[in-house]
């Protein structure tokens, strides 16, 4: 497969793609084209299917297609003349080179995500994430593959586990520092912060906000989802359900951020420093890793960033 | 039963009355003594009681009690000197007669709030209705009860159906001018909006935040609960169901008043303006009723405000 | 006469529209030619005039100019080429086949508010409304056919009247519904409450902020108007015209909505309730109207809103 | 007359104060006596009546009276113990002596403020500016005792001209600093811009807001007035009137603040700053001058402030 | 030594204090006499000298007073009666025994801080905190005495030695989790971040705003002290100060919260986290200790927080 | 020379021009050619050069460059055919003529600050003003010829002093009207409040923000300059070192807009209202000599402004 970001002026290309975006258009003649853009992992191209013939199989956006063209230059940048086009069929790609991928490799995640699991010593809370990653395994495969935003941070396949388990670790250590903080309580908090997030956002490749998630939130999601869990689990002590519950409604730790309570607990203050921490660290990485120049803009940070020099 | 804002100072009193706060003090001879706050639906009045011999029998704070003892004046101020006092038996009293209490027939307006359920057209959301409000008699025997809010507006017996009325009747009159309004999702919203305040705080006489009240709020609770029973109901449409837990979860409009989402329906926006309109409006007439001499302070309305003198 | 939303590639054209945008460009071999949008009240459209001939009358922006030319399409749009053009005479159009209009009946509207005048108890107001709505013919003609604003909601002809009897009437429910509102007050309140509008957007077809409108305001116009004619008024009582100016001058509810007073009598709380409550669900309502795909983003509301679904 | 600030334990006092205070208590034994406040220029002091005889004759709260009676100290202060009072008569007294005053004399700035509205060239501003001071002797007697405010800067007699004369110094070095400043405008608007005070409080002695006051400020009812005798002065230009109107206005600089406009005119920005620098300046002098311990908090800039002393 | 939180009424005392408040008061009789407020580790007590005769050396609030006397019970508190006072010599008692101390030990809390500065590897950073901690004995004592804030958080002797350990743990810790952070940065700018509280606050007993506090904050004085040093570095890289200076500057995250700079490098984030983490689970952790009660108002947090419950 | 805003349509030019940008770029042919935009005092021009052979001789961006071509009017504005380029020495060009400059004569100004300094009476404000300002020639070059800002208001050559002055001249004549100001710190303060902009901008013709200036910030770096100074002047008060640092620390405020302390001296005040109103009335001026239609949006300002028109 050759990738986007190696496509080179006068290539000959035969390959497969996924089609973000199919616009039909016409010339100043009047003739019909296709503008396309193409992505994989590694970027995106646009492209365009200027002769509609019996060349070009059906296909919409979201299709992943197997295009024959050439590459050529417009305006300073690469761009594809497509020649013949056929939908690919499920086995021919895996979705994962042609979206944004985590770095981590998601099997080790869901293996780190086990252990902490596996470390709570409280039997109610461990059962409770117990039946929701680990019973459920339709949810579990679509927790590990989802990201953890449409852009911002962590906007890649596997980004909400990757973004979780860094909030966990961090509560973790902070468990570890302040001898007021319940462990057990901590982590499950963080295990299960964002996990409203697989239905507020629809999966890859679409990645966009759903229905459900513009009018209800992840944060009341996921709550619910947690609350209805624990229903089936008999003897859950009602304290401990309100309290783990406090720790998700309250994780963007102001109202104006969208939490309907401020952190009251210890364990819910220490989750939204993890939380936001997590997240801007990783905006700002995700910053300096597409940015060649500094100083940079941070929307995320509305602050103009750059990487530190003073130390080689 | 003598009420309180008619003790006049020289005055005997035998009757009960609430008791709100206990104290035990010390004299500066270092004697014990208890100062005790007394309440009817007419007020309250600071008693003492100086001897601590047998004709006290033991009673709490939140209990009602016989009180026999004399009225004199403090410092401009009507107190009561107490003698003797017994905790009273339960049929000895009518919680409405110390509470402060709704100026509505609770069973009118229960009658009321039937009928704007038996007017829904759309049979999930009536059933929806039916099993929350008319199934469960507990639960609606406290609703009828119960206050709309600590203080602030409708503190009193009865406030959060007056309340819960008074929001609805104004969304059945949007919903005629408006044509594009659904009556159905607009009533049953307004009917839910605060379901959740029954969790949130405890009933009378304590009418107090309770744990789960601080911790989850009464619009997740109420969210919840409305979504915990639709899920019994067979076919209740997913969509209708996000809906009417949006008109609940947005009804406060704004993300910093503790609503998760912003109103993105006309229903959910004309429910939060019934609301807000209801509770100030409401809150004014509090106002005014407590206080002679205007311009006041209004603490809901952060302004001071002043009933109208233009035309007599 | 051939709305614009009818016009359909290669037709001939002869009719009158309203030439809202004229401008004079070159070609890029230097050739001056027109660019004009012309409007009626279906919508906008694009015409060129490329050959400046006799055939080409003089005309300007904002004249209703009769044109002769044929319908194509240019970059997915409808795209007039104009041969001849010559002004309008007065008696040849009607402005509101040309400006974005009431879906009501202004002669309907007009009776409505007479009625309300009509209702009103207290006879200084009433002589108030009278000289103001009744007795200036001028004023009355200009107020029916005013906007209530230059975007935002209620953008038309008539939008002023409308907006007002809405607010008018939500009010007359309001004061059944809450018994310390003065009706009179209220009313009057309701139906003065934009009055300085007229002078803060100029009339159609320009309908936009006029120099006294930027430095002064309908706010502090209205009021000032309101005074000038109780002026006139033998006996006016001082603390009534007190009062029904405090409702105007309040009407936006805060500050920084631009009224110097916040609202400290119910009437005014009601009043600012009411406009509120009607200036958004109009503007949900336009962009439902004007979207087919929903969600969409609403600049009013500063929010993405959608139509209701769940109930069909 | 011996000043209160003079006042010391054992004196003999017989003098005239001003009673700002007068309630009727009673001691524990039940008897009436009446504590009062008295005061004049320099201060205030609390006095008692115990013994209500034929020598204390009948007055009121804001009543001038002639008091006999002690000094005496109670809880480290001092206080007076009066025997006989009688109401002094008009001529006894003058209102200067009794309340905080301006340190400047109030006909020195009289004759300042008519050089300023000599000064002036345009016609239409001067007769203006003439028919509102100079003509009207009333307004003008009430102008010069008035108060600039209630408490915050300038709350004396004489402290709204010397606030407006300051404002109009500050303006008069701007419009010689900043070429495109029209003198006579940025003049007419600083000698302006708070003539509405007269009306939103109430005189001395009482010095405090009025109902016109808290319905419509003094922006409002400043604006009014200027309007209301511009349109006995035939032929004044419209445009002039509509910024002159504008500058006052917008003399608060935000619509937080109260002003329906922000300044849009140069000449309103400068009235704005040197309406803000007078006003933020003479707090601090204030504070300084009554504050012998540094550092000490003002309200006004919401700041803890302190006298400079690097240099002596 | 009897602490105060051990006294009992009844008892005689003979021990040292300190005395935090001396006001010199009168009876109603006119005797002078003295309250004071002692204080050690463990609270404060109020105390009264009636007699002050010989027995009664001269002594001043801040002074360290042996005091003999007896415990009595006045309004529910312990108060004590004092007969006799000397101030006491420098070698009678430990500052520690009087004031609120660091539960870690002082010379532990050293020994890490010099491990933090041996793991640094940048020699201009390591000669930077070498000079700043380790060469200047008398600023290093100070530093490991003094108090994080005069209040809100870490308000105790060794406050300010454990806050910036606390904060310098956690970005050790980040900067292992984050491969972008510079961990020579991000420790250095830990360390070093508040060293200007030693300056804006005055040493313990007093531990108060200082003058140049007030005027110039710990901020600026903390980076203008680390620039100072950094000039006797020879060969120190400029970009490499302005890097540590901009940590420090930027420390409060935000400018409404005194940084001049918002954070702009990844080092700057991670500190402004750590501090604001520690600064608030430390501040829950003090109320927790000193609130036996629950929930408890957090001023700092400005929220109503619980200890977890559920899970014992 | 021809000044950019001369050159017509058809022309010969043949000049030196300031070269603010260069970009390398290709035709549809795939030919490379330049496209510059080049910059005089009275404003900038597009230039393309199309034939890159040897009469293109090399240059870059931030060159003054000596060419030859002709004008063309392209899609409505001029622009320049460019057939010969050198690069200019340093003595064939002045700065001042290829950036905006300021109004006012340099010298003039240089001498006009000297004056102030002169009139100060303190030895060790004056030592020290002596010391920045004079001594230090290269740095006084600097200063006289920078801008105060990159864009906003005074963004020309001499802006900075410019602007200095006019805050200067206003603190002299607060100075005179309020007796409690120290004229010696208020005129120190204004003349020393903005000189960290020579480090925080750079020089013309760049006149962009430098690293240091993004990470640290005019206000620091103007305190610590001063400081630094400060050192050498024997004997110089601390108070006084304190007081002159915090005028400059707290020059723009309020904390959001970056100062780390509010003023808390009445000088500071002063100097505060005297920036921000010479900033904002400066900017006003920049924006009505810039457009010849009213009214405009000025983004200083945030507000639609206008001149003033109701006097001729």
């Amino acid at each position: 497969m050759r990738y986007i970001n190696e496509l080179r002026d006068g290539e000959q290309v035969n390959g497969i793609y996924f089609c973000k975006v199919k616009n039909t258009l016409k010339t100043k003649m009047g003739k019909s084209y296709y503008a396309l853009t193409l992505q994989d992992k590694t970027g995106v191209v646009d492209a365009k299917i200027w002769e509609l013939n019996n060349g070009i199989e059906h296909f919409e956006a979201m299709d992943y297609i197997n295009v024959i063209g050439s590459v050529t230059m417009y305006q300073g940048s690469i761009q594809l003349n497509v020649s013949r086009v056929r939908k690919a069929g499920e086995g021919e790609y895996d979705m994962k080179d042609f979206m944004p991928t985590s770095e981590r490799d998601i099997n080790e995640m869901a293996a780190e995500l086990k252990g902490y699991i596996g470390s709570i010593e409280n039997t109610y809370l461990k059962t409770l994430l117990t039946k929701i990653f680990l019973d459920d395994k339709e949810f579990f495969k679509a927790f590990t593959l989802h990201s953890a935003a449409k852009s911002m941070h962590h906007g890649f396949v596997g980004g909400l586990m990757e973004h979780t388990l860094a909030v966990t670790k961090i509560c973790d250590f902070l468990a570890k520092q302040y001898a007021m903080l319940n462990r057990d309580l901590v982590i499950s908090g963080a295990l299960l912060h964002d996990i409203g997030k697989v239905s507020e956002l629809s999966a890859f490749p679409s990645n966009d906000y759903t229905d459900d998630g513009q009018l209800l939130g992840h944060i009341y999601m996921g709550t619910a989802k947690v609350n209805d869990v624990a229903k089936e689990i008999a003897g859950f002590p009602a304290k401990l359900l309100t309290e783990v519950s406090h720790c998700i409604l309250s994780h963007h730790g102001k109202l104006e951020y969208g939490s309907p309570k401020k952190p009251s607990l210890a364990e819910a203050i220490a989750i939204n420093f993890a939380d936001d921490c997590d997240a801007k660290l990783e905006a700002l990485k995700e910053l300096f890793d597409s940015n060649p120049t500094m100083p940079a803009y941070s929307k995320m940070l509305d602050n103009v960033v750059r990487r530190t020099e003073g130390i080689k």
